[in-house]
């Protein structure tokens, strides 16, 4: 039995409460959240659980064995890091850090406890992710092109971080666990309209060997968007997340440059065939992903998301950050 | 009666030729290709009309008041000048000229000689491009935020220029026309896969008055999207061109930051309210276009659509192909 | 505080109970079901509920001012009568009762013990129903012409009852409750392709004053669709309640019959104008509806969703079931 | 080389002379209408072709080897009888004749004197259709279950026939083509709401083997939809005809009942795959048939689009108009 002490019960700590409550062979052991309100809440959903104001105790607790840091990116250091020191493995909500130097931190401080680090890459454990995942590793695609994604909405505004660490590390960690190749640099540019935080931003990732990133995240879209396509010399994808069924569609469509002598005309060949859209799970993701991390802490195995999943997600963010306070200045990653 | 030249019967020829071809107060004078079968094709729709291959001859023809020139866009600057020494009024092809300098040295040529010259930005012609400017004009979209164009598809590869030079003058051409702040500067980012030009690029473009614009442009995309998004304080607009019925939607939703006292959450208000497709006219743009363009010649006005239009939308390509090749480097306008 | 006993912790049971329970002025006296899973269910989202076994006690018992009965149809008579014999207040899933003459019984019963009665048409109290009464309310969509619903998805199957009872009375009470007109007639046309219930169906209903309403309904749809197009002299609806946002389409378009002499094409007239998709209540439809019986029972009100909008249901599911018997007979109403 | 006489230049008319005049092997030897503005309007586009209005002449012009009857359908059986008598091969718009005794007249009179009778079933010679029926033929969709389309928009009224004569032959010729199973009875229920022939209709045929197709056209629908679900036992289609890409969309979808013992919860069992897209030709559908028709009067062959096609589909047309007039009485076919 893994029993878990979850901080943070604000907008997503709830989510997560639930799966780990519900989640065989792991308890929670205490909700803990500094407002009384948040507490009352959980209480009001869980009589049985125990709920705590005090971080300290929480963190501190002999009889747990993992931490759940579900708070404001900002505080995400200090309280990983005293968790990790307390002997406590850790989740994290995304973005893992405020700065690469922090991730780094805790992934040695991790290594040297042998403790369990893991990010809060939610999307990874989606049906549709691991599907795209899927097609790549078996070659469907072909040689990757792009991947470029729109994600914009009315706010959530939030009021510490702007519109790229707020929406931009999901796509950053998707893009990750699809793209093997390496990023060389980010541009990032943007604007802010309305309380010195960028609301929208347009970031583009340079990978080696002529792929190419784009996110575009916006807080003041008058309509929600949730489309990524993904484009390979063999075949295309289409991720449209906000599709009841049919997220992912493959398209088996491409241009072939042709060797052939001749005009140019006939050198470009288009190719348009099928489109398939394939089934996906329709399980819970956050519930896989908590699952996932009880596993890992049973097993004392490494988590695919773990630190390092996060460090270089907040490297791009940082790249970003710098970028756009440049107004597109190309940064080395 | 105007009596028009044509040179160019490619692609886009034919629907220049038509739309001349039915205008009340105009006349087709000739259709000059230098591709026999093109001239065969224009003979067996219209058995009537003047062809030839001599382009020398349809410029300096003594009986023609005005040229369309619908040819690659390395060739505009030589036939327009010709045409403007010869006398002639100038219809052509966007973008207007290979470079800024070009654009600027007919223009001046125009105006010494009292000529007129139209730039072929058809979009400024669609009953939705005139309803979002009767909407910023009257002040129903507020103070602009952005501008969010994706135009994206699979192909047309052009062999001479990159996608920026292909797809985005059709953004620069509406932007510039929807925007009355000034552009102070671009960056864009891209990448090429294929064939040595940039088959995908992203332009952002900086305005005065923090009004920012983004233009998505792809020839490798397995689905076609021409969708546009306008953001203002008090309102902001979808347009999406692909739809049969409803092309501009008006959505009555905003974000406000009030002035209160108190905790930063009460600062930011959403406003969400009713949707609004309002009809848009259905006629051909291009047939207005080519109406205004006698019209113009006729009242000796000058086009909306002139010389300095085209010039400030090649001015912007201008830039965005110096920053693109230095990777996002900000290059000001 | 009015005390209520809820029979049936099945599909639907879970959602009455939630809204009950948080409802102010209310308290879930007892969840009562046969099934020990589904007591044991209850029992863990709700601790501290009193869970029961014993219908007869349920019904019977001395502080429960109200039951909700929420049991496949054929049970509905026999347990809303005890209730009713009982001196409790009723709430009923839809459909009321499985025959007009059951349906009959409890609205004299009720009437003469003075007790309340409810029948859970949940649609009547959405945001998009509410909109669209409104609007025919006053009159902004002319005299109405008719009213097309479709409803079809693959499964869920029922076994006791075909395609018509389990989702028709949806759009039965909608349609019910906006069209004041008397139904005179009904068509119903279909197919069993399975197990001897029609999977599918297709029922006309043909009102008083030119209008008429059909309902498409089917089991095997490999799509689900949700949509109702509603045909007034000045304008017309389109419901998508799919839809996350923009359900209810207001279009100004119409058809007219003008008087002028002369051939006939000009006597037609088409009107095209704009959409309008007005914002609509997000309110969850079952919360409001379980507050609505709270209050009628407290005011001693008769809802305007109680037994004889119910009976007015059974009696055309009743029709319809003896016109698609006989493959389409006229069955008057 | 086929010579034909196009007798008929309204709306389909031009649709009709532009597809023959571009066929090789066949040419268009005269126009002919009553109407002055429609024979200018034939003679701009087509210069060099003779066109008249003596529609005697027309029929009986001994260089004519077939006549096209693009004319209303009161009309049409007087003309292809006149055209067969004079021996020429007919193509007619559908639907094929006004009463099914007309059509077997037709019949009878081409096959005596050996001539060709084609009705423009149009749909027929789509990619779409084409696919469809492939994927029936394959046995990709199993045993059909149903069919059911829906056809509405805003207008045309026509004056002369009321919805069903007018939208049904397409649905109804589809249908035919299909499903190679008997139709045994039509149930037609609808409502005429402006000038006294229908202006919507829902249509039920019944065909043996317990397959049910259902039509639901409508003059009075604010949008257009062109959508038909055809449900299988082992695969399902949706044909979204408005869609510009991905119009025939095959789901692997379906329900089945399974023989175990136990309760019956356990015997309904759905499938839910993946959905597939399959491309499908580009090609014009109305040339096609020109082509085809051409080639059955070269080949002396038998249309599969013939005056029986014809004349099944007028049989269902006859049925239908009875059983709406008499509020969907059932019509043995």
């Amino acid at each position: 039995m893994v029993r878990i002490g979850i901080i943070g019960y604000g907008y997503w700590g709830p989510q997560i409460v639930r799966n780990f409550h519900t989640l065989e062979g792991c308890e929670v052991a205490v909700v803990c959240d500094k407002s009384d309100a948040a507490l009352r809440r959980a209480k009001q959903t869980y009589p049985n659980m125990q709920v705590s104001s005090d971080v300290e105790a929480t963190l501190a607790a002999p009889d747990i064995d993992a931490i759940a840091v579900i708070t404001p990116v900002w505080t995400h250091f200090e309280l990983a890091k005293a968790a990790l020191l307390n002997g406590k493995h850790v989740f994290v909500e995304k973005p893992f850090t405020s700065t690469a130097a922090q991730s780094e931190e805790l992934i040695e401080l991790a290594e040297k406890k042998n403790l369990r680090t893991m990010v809060d890459h939610t999307f990874l454990f989606t049906g549709a992710v691991k599907k795209i995942r899927q097609l790549v590793d078996e070659g469907a695609l072909g040689k990757l092109f792009y991947y470029d994604s729109t994600r914009v909405n009315l706010g959530l505004f939030q009021h510490d971080v702007n519109v790229i660490w707020d929406l931009a590390p999901h796509d950053l960690s998707i893009m990750d666990y699809l793209i093997k190749d390496k990023v060389e640099a980010i541009v990032a540019t943007g604007q802010n309209h309305l309380n010195g935080h960028e609301d929208m931003a347009y970031i583009t990732i340079y990978f080696q060997n002529n792929i190419i990133a784009h996110i575009n995240v916006n807080w003041l879209s008058p309509v929600k968007v949730r489309t990524t396509l993904i484009g390979g010399e063999k075949r295309m994808v289409v991720w449209n997340d906000l599709e009841a069924d049919e997220k992912v569609k493959v398209y088996d469509k491409g241009v072939q440059i042709t060797n052939e002598e001749g005009v140019y005309d006939l050198l470009v060949r288009y190719r348009s065939g099928d489109m398939w859209a394939p089934r996906v799970e329709q399980t819970e993701a956050l519930k896989a992903e908590c699952g996932y991390f009880v596993e890992c802490i049973k097993n004392n195995t490494t988590p695919f998301n773990d630190g390092r999943a996060g460090l270089k997600v907040v490297r791009m963010l940082e790249a970003a950050n710098e970028s756009i306070r440049d107004r597109g200045r190309l940064v080395r990653v």
